[in-house]
C-alpha cells in the first residue's frame, strides 16, 4: 500500500497534534526539541544546541543525533498511520556535529498495513548555511 | 588482525580511564551514564531512570537507548585502540525500556588496524531481575 | 514473550523440515547451500566455494555472505514461529572472505509476536581452521 | 571532503571501466547483473528475472537484492574514489521483489577521505510499470 492509499484510510494528524505529542515527551522537553512541521509523511524537527548536549569534544552527542533522527521519523510515519513502535534505528556519522542550531528532515520511504520504513537526514546550521552532518532509518512497527 | 593482538599494540586503557572520559562529556554527566566496568575489549555502563529520560509513554526515550549502547561501544572500542569515531550506530528495540536502572554491555567483535567493530545489549533492571530490551551495534574508526 | 515461550505455543519445525524449504528455493539450489542443523532458534548453514560465488577479486561475493546471513536468520526463526518474511538485513564485513567452504550460524535474539530479531556470523574454514569473516543480523515479520 | 571534490583529486571513473570491473566478478556475469550507467556517484544496475535467482517462494530472493543493492553502491562510490571495500551493508525489504527485471540505483551521500556512504533502492520493472521493492545503504572504507 502507498503512503497516498494510507492516508485515505486514516484521519490525517498533521503539526498541531504531534506538536502536543512533542510536549508529553519529557526528555523531547528537556532537550528542547522542537516540531516546525509534520505533516503528509514528513516531519522537521529543531534543536537549539547547547553544552549539555555535547559529547567529550563538544559535538553532539551521539545519542542526541540518534534521537533527533529517530523522533523525526517516527513523527512522519504518524502523520500517515497513527501509532507508531520503532523495531530498528540505524544513523550513520558523515562529520562532527558542530552548530548553532540542528534540523532533522524525515520522511515515509513506504508506508505498509503492518511496517512503515522512514530515513531521515540531520543538518548543522548557523544563520548562513546548512551542513549535512548525520543520515539515517528507522522501521517502526504499526499499532494493531 | 585480532582484539588480542591490537592489546599488545596498544597501551591498554582501562575503567579509570574510560571513567575520566565519561567525566568530559556534558550529556553523559546529565543524563548520569556510569562506567561500571570499562576493560580488554568490554564495557559495561549503568543508567539510573528519571523522568526527564522518558518518552511520551514513559519509557526510556529511544535516543538515550541509542545513546547507551552507541557510549558503551566507543568505550569497548577505546580499551584496545585508544581513540575512535563512529561511523555508524544501529539499534533493535525489543521490548519497552521500563526499569528502575538500565545496564549496558558492549564488546569488541573485530578490531583491525582502520576500524573496530563492536555490539552490545542493554538490560532493564529491577533490585531482582534484569530484562533485555534492546540490541545493537557500531562500526568506529580508529584515530590516525 | 521469550523464545522458550514461542516454542511452546508452536510446532516445532526441525532440520528435516527446514532442509526440504531449503530444497525448494531455486537460488540455494544453484548455490549449494546446505542445512547442516536447524532447531529451537538456531540454524547452521554451509556452503562449498566455487568460483562462480567470487567477486572481481576472488573472495565469496557479498551478495553470497548476505545470502548466507539472511537464510540462516530465517531458517533459525522459522525454527520458532513458522513462516517468516524479512524486513530488514544488516551485514558487516570484518575480513576477505576466502576459505575452501563457508559456515553460516544464526540464533534467534528475540522473538515476539509480531517480530523475531535474529543474529548471524560467518565463518570461512578450511580443514584445519575457522574464521570469523562476517556479522549481521535479520528483523522479520511472522505470518498473520 | 564533498564528493565535488574528491572528484578532483582522482581521476574519474565512468560507466565503461565499471563495465569491465563488472565483467570480471563471475557471481556479477552468473547472474547476469549488467552496468546500465556509472558516473559522476551515481550508479545503475539491471538485472532480468530467471527462476534460479529465487527464494521458496518464487521471488527475487535476498541475497540477490542484497548483491544488487551492494554491487550498486560500491560502483557509484567507484566512481568518484577508486577502489573501495564493504564495511556494512543493510536492507530493508519493502514488498515482494517479483518482476520481469530489476533496477538498482545507488548514489553517493557523503565522500570522505577515508569512508564513503551511499544509498539505493531497488525497483521491480515491468514493460509498463517500475515499483519501488526495497532500499538500502553501504558504508565503504577507501583503498589506503
Amino acid at each position: 500500500m502507498t503512503a497516498a492509499a494510507e492516508t485515505r484510510d486514516n484521519p490525517t494528524i498533521g503539526t498541531d497534534q504531534i506538536r502536543a505529542i512533542n510536549r508529553t515527551a519529557a526528555f523531547n522537553r528537556w532537550a528542547g526539541i522542537e516540531v516546525e512541521r509534520a505533516e503528509s509523511g514528513e516531519a522537521v524537527l529543531t534543536l537549539r544546541w547547547r553544552e549539555e548536549l555535547g559529547q567529550y569534544a563538544g559535538f553532539l552527542h551521539a545519542g542526541m543525533i540518534g534521537a533527533l533522527i529517530d523522533t523525526a521519523c517516527g513523527f512522519a510515519a504518524a502523520t500517515l498511520v497513527g501509532r507508531v513502535l520503532a523495531s530498528n534505528c540505524q544513523v550513520s556519522f558523515f562529520a562532527p556535529a558542530v552548530g548553532e542550531r540542528f534540523v532533522a528532515r524525515a520522511r515515509v520511504v513506504k508506508a505498509g498495513r503492518r511496517q512503515v520504513f522512514t530515513a531521515a537526514e540531520l543538518f548543522a546550521a548557523t544563520d548562513t548555511e546548512e551542513r549535512l552532518v548525520a543520515g539515517g532509518s528507522t522501521i517502526l512497527m504499526t499499532a494493531q
